[in-house]
This record gives C-alpha cells, structure tokens and sequence, in this order.
C-alpha cells in the first residue's frame, strides 16, 4: 500500500473533480450538504466519482466507492467535506471507506457540524492517512457555503439579489420595470433559483409584479428542480395570480428570524430573497443577508421604486458596508457579488 | 531616404510615447488638443518628443522637432492627432514637418476640425508618406477625448461623476455622506478634476456640502493645475462659504445649455459635472452628458438622498440605457465607466 505524502497535482485534479460532481447536485440534496467524492486506485487512476444523492440516498463517498468496486482497496479518496463518523439515515461514510480499504483520503473542508464530525479522527485511528484543506476556499465558496453558513450560524445562508440601476431604481416612475436588467442576467439568477431551497419576497412585490418565482429556462419552460416558493407579509395573496398555489408558503409575519425559523423547520439551508425594498431592508437591518447579488444594468431613471429602502440606517456613520467577492459583467450588466464587510 | 511602409512596431512604440506625452499635458491645454508628438531619425531612433504648449505656445510637433534638429531630416513624425494646415495663434505644423525634411508621418486621428484639416493632404502634396490610424482607438479614448467631442459636437464634452452606495444613494437619511467611497476612488475623482478645464455643481450641493471643487493631492494641498470652479443656479452661494470666491463662476441658470454656452466662451472643452440629483437629471434629460463615472461603494443606506432625480424618465420605455466601457475595482469600491449606448 502506497499513500501519496500530501496535495500532490493528481489530487488536486480529483478535488476539481469531486467539486464538479457537487456542482452538478447542488440544490438537491438539502438538508444534507452537497459533497463530491473520487476514489483513486493505488496507481493514482480516477476509478469512482460520486455526489450526494437525495436526503435519504447514499452520500458521495458511498457513491464513488460503489462505482470503484475493488479498485479502491489501496486506494484514495478525495471528498469535499470531511466524512461523516454518525449513524443518520445513512451509515456512516467513514466506515464505508474503512470497509472499502481506502489507504488515503483528502478532504477540502472540515465538518462544522458537531453531530456528524469526527470523520478524520475515525480514520487517522484505523490507520488512514488523512489530509484536510485540500482546495479549501474554492470548495467552501462553491455549492457547500450555504450549507456550510447554516451549520455555524444555526440558521439559513440568505442570498439578496437585487437588479437596480445605476442609481439604484428597480422599477420606473410609474412602477414599470421590464426589464431593468438584459437576458443574460436574467438568466443566471433562474440558473441560481435552481440552486437554492426557498425564494421568498414580499407581499408587495406579489401584488405588484405578480411574480412565477419559478426557476426557469431563456425558452420560458421550467426547470427541473424548483426551490419552495415563499411569501412574506400580512396582506392576501390575490386570487388567482401566480401565487396563489397550494404550494407556495405564505407567512404572515414581518420577521426574518420567523421567516428562516419556518424555512429551516422545512429543511432549507439556502434561501433567495427576491424583494421587494421592505422586507430586503428588514433583513438587512437584522444581520439576516449573507450574500449580495447585486446586478446593475448600465442605466439611469432619476426616478422610481428604490431597490432597498428602510434597513434601519438613519446617519452616514450606520452605513451597511459589504466586501466585494467579484465583480464582472454579465451581458451588458455588471453583477457586484458582495457580503458583509467583517467586524 | 527610406520611409517605412506602414505602421510597424517602431512606429507603435512612438505612438505609445506620443500619447505618454500627450497625458502629462492633459488639461493644461484648452482650448488647444492635448496632442502628442515624437520624431524618429531615418535609421528609426527616436530623437524627439513634445507636447502641446499652452495655448499661444508651440504645437507638439514644432516641440519635438526642435529637439530633434537637423536628426529629423530624412525621419518620421509621429503624432496623435492629425498635424493643423492653418495659421492660428502659430503657423501650420504641416509647414514645420515639411522644413524640417520629414519623410513620413504617422497619425493617430484625423483632425474632425474643419477649420485646421488638411494637413494631411498638404504633406502628401509635398510628397511626404501620410498613415493614419495608428492606435487610433487607444488615442481617442485618451486625453484627446473631450477635444474631438467639443470639435464634433460644438459644445463641451460633459463627464457625470457620482459617488453613491450599491442602492444608489449619495448621503444617508440625516443628510450625511463623508465618506461613502474610500480614499482610492477620492483621490481617482481629484486626479480626474486636475484634467478638466471645469467643475460644475448646483447651488444645492454648494449649500449643503460646502465644498472646495478644487483639486487636492491626498495630503489635502492644491495640485498645480485648477480646473474652473462653477455653481449653477439661483440661490445665491453663501457669504464666507468656500465657493464664496472671486474666481468662483456663478451661473444663475438652469439650463445645461446654458451653462455649456458660458463654458465655451471660456475656452472650456472638458467639463466634470458632480451633482447634485437635479443639476444632473436636467443634463441627461438634456442628452447633455457624455460620460458617467459611477463610483459606487459596496454598501447600502436603504434612506437617504438618492444620485439622481428628475432625469425626465416616467415609465421604464424612457429609461436611460448607457454602455459601459469599463468596469474595475478602485481600493474596495466599484467604478462603473460607460457612455450613453448608441441609438
């Protein structure tokens, strides 16, 4: 048995991959968190790849290792999160690669969850050379942060996107707003609808826009995995508009921690809030935004509904200020990708 | 006497330094182009380089010939901008290349001016090889930008500075705004104002900013070169305040064109507009801006005075569609470089 000393190419390749396959699940696998995992044969060679399946199903490391058979005795196993050592709906993956005769295993980002780590420990113990931090920050940036947020924080990460102008209008003088931002930004936030566990907006911007909060494709045809649709606010949904549906969940509260108390009794570690200016403000005034998405179309109103409004900021020294992530054009738009500035 | 046959990479590379030269006189020129020149030898060397002179001094090209002397006979001229054919303040530059026995000339820009065109054809009259285009792109995005505008448009080219947070607010609701971008984009905005020939602002920002409107190194002390100070408006500027001086011009107008009249009559070609909301709606709803630097600050005020206001735009049909020419970081905030999209 031979065990790679350390993050060699090879395995950083296979970290690539493995966050590839988590990529290709995220968003339907919550509450369970998005992993990948490749299993190496002891000449190095890629002989299992595997994400995690549905709550209920197997996790990646399981996964890759069914697909590696034999192979991956000797072997080793590159998995985005640090395996899990509990007994939940599944066994748990650590003996799995025990069992399988797994020689090596490199992870990328520990588990913060109490419950289920002690993966590493489990295999250091029995023998396993075991190396974390393996593509660390690309991992924990990727499909696992929101997962990643609510483990730590106890409550869901909570992405506010927001499609403004220049001078931060999001709809017109007389309330129309089709389209502020252009197709190529329209489509990235339904691709990101698709990612996440709930959309939630206001019960103005139901009422005024009238909103499918569908994750859809450019055609207009659905997509296949569509998060929860969520309503906030104490006004009725009008009959009859797109919201009224059995499946949507409409809360009568104005609280953000009552909205995401109701989004994580149903299992939701990433939400998308969608506006409008009120209720954005609320959660902002509530240290509830984890994540800005803000997309700027290149132009100009001078009037009209502001994007954000009432986020408890009455003077200049209680400006809400955020740290750029990225910032690129999308389209003929430009995204601000930002989060809260630490401390 | 050998001429090259067309622009080559010797010829690129003194276009590069025509238009280096060209920058360090930007903004001490007008109403004169901020043009630059170099002189190759026949064997290629470059044996000048000059810039525009005030106006009343010499043109570039009469500057780098007298450093080149007796070495240019025989050479190539290189310069951004196409050389004049009329006696103005100095004889036509076409006259100085053709004395001093220059072979070929390499221009960036043709000179739209009709008035000092066709200097190009009087050198090919004489016999001289004339290219034009070399790096045009790069020239007319360059110092020369505003001066082929006013040449164009009869009237100044106006840029719209703003500064304001991710939801398009320029103070917070008490009306304070120091500081809501960082020290980067600041002292970007005060190198910026050390170009133009003018700063313009309404009587409301001079009312409640009180502000300077001069250029300042980051230390706080004055460059050298002031750019005209302008308050625009009825109200009358408040005795003892910093804009409370004689060489301060007051415009007691509304009207963009107004203003851009009385501009020109002071020779100004190059004219930075800084707000407020409503001085600066009044020139879009003009079609009076040719340029937005929007400094945008990765932070939110959710209230509070916004950017913009009345820029003439009622329903979204109206809105203002700009093109961005570039976006890039400045510290940690964002700037946002567009121009009003074609049609």
């Amino acid at each position: 048995m031979t065990a790679p000393a350390g993050p060699t190419p090879p395995v950083e390749r296979a970290m690539r991959r493995a966050l590839e396959a988590s990529v290709a699940v995220h968003g339907a696998t919550s509450p369970n968190p998005p992993v990948g995992a490749v299993v190496l044969d002891a000449a190095g060679e890629i002989v299992g790849v595997g994400a995690t399946a549905p709550a209920g199903g197997p996790h990646a490391e399981v996964v890759a290792l069914r697909q590696a058979g034999e192979r991956a005795r000797g072997g080793t196993a590159v998995v985005t999160l640090e395996p899990c050592a509990h007994h939940g709906r599944t066994p748990p993956c650590a003996e799995a690669l025990l069992g399988a005769g797994i020689a090596a295993v490199h992870v990328a980002v520990a588990d913060p969850n109490p419950l289920a780590a002690g993966g590493a420990e489990v295999l250091r113990r029995a023998g396993v050379e075991v190396t974390v931090g393996t593509l660390a920050d690309s991992v924990a940036a990727g499909p696992l942060r929101a997962w990643l947020h609510a483990v730590r924080a106890g409550r869901p990460h909570v992405t506010w996107k927001l499609a403004a102008t220049l001078d931060g209008r999001s709809a017109a003088a007389d309330g129309t707003s089709r389209w502020i931002t252009g197709p190529e930004a329209r489509a990235e936030v339904h691709e990101f609808r698709s990612h996440v566990d709930a959309i939630v907006v206001g019960t103005g911007t139901a009422l005024a826009d009238d909103p499918a909060l569908t994750a859809r494709y450019p055609d207009g045809t659905d997509r296949e995995r569509q998060p929860l649709r969520v309503v906030v606010g104490h006004s009725d949904i009008r009959p009859g508009s797109r919201l009224d549906a059995p499946d949507v969940l409409h809360l009568r509260t104005h609280s953000p921690d009552d909205v995401l108390k109701a989004l994580t009794d149903r299992g939701a570690v990433d939400v998308l809030l969608e506006g409008g200016p009120r209720l954005a403000g609320a959660f902002l005034a509530a240290n509830r935004v984890d994540r800005v998405l803000a997309y700027l179309a290149p132009a100009l109103l001078g009037a009209g509904p502001a994007a954000l409004a009432d986020a408890g900021v009455g003077t200049i020294a209680g400006i809400r200020r955020l740290q750029v992530d990225t910032v690129r054009t999308v389209g003929g738009d430009v995204l601000v990708d930002a989060r809260p500035a630490a401390g």
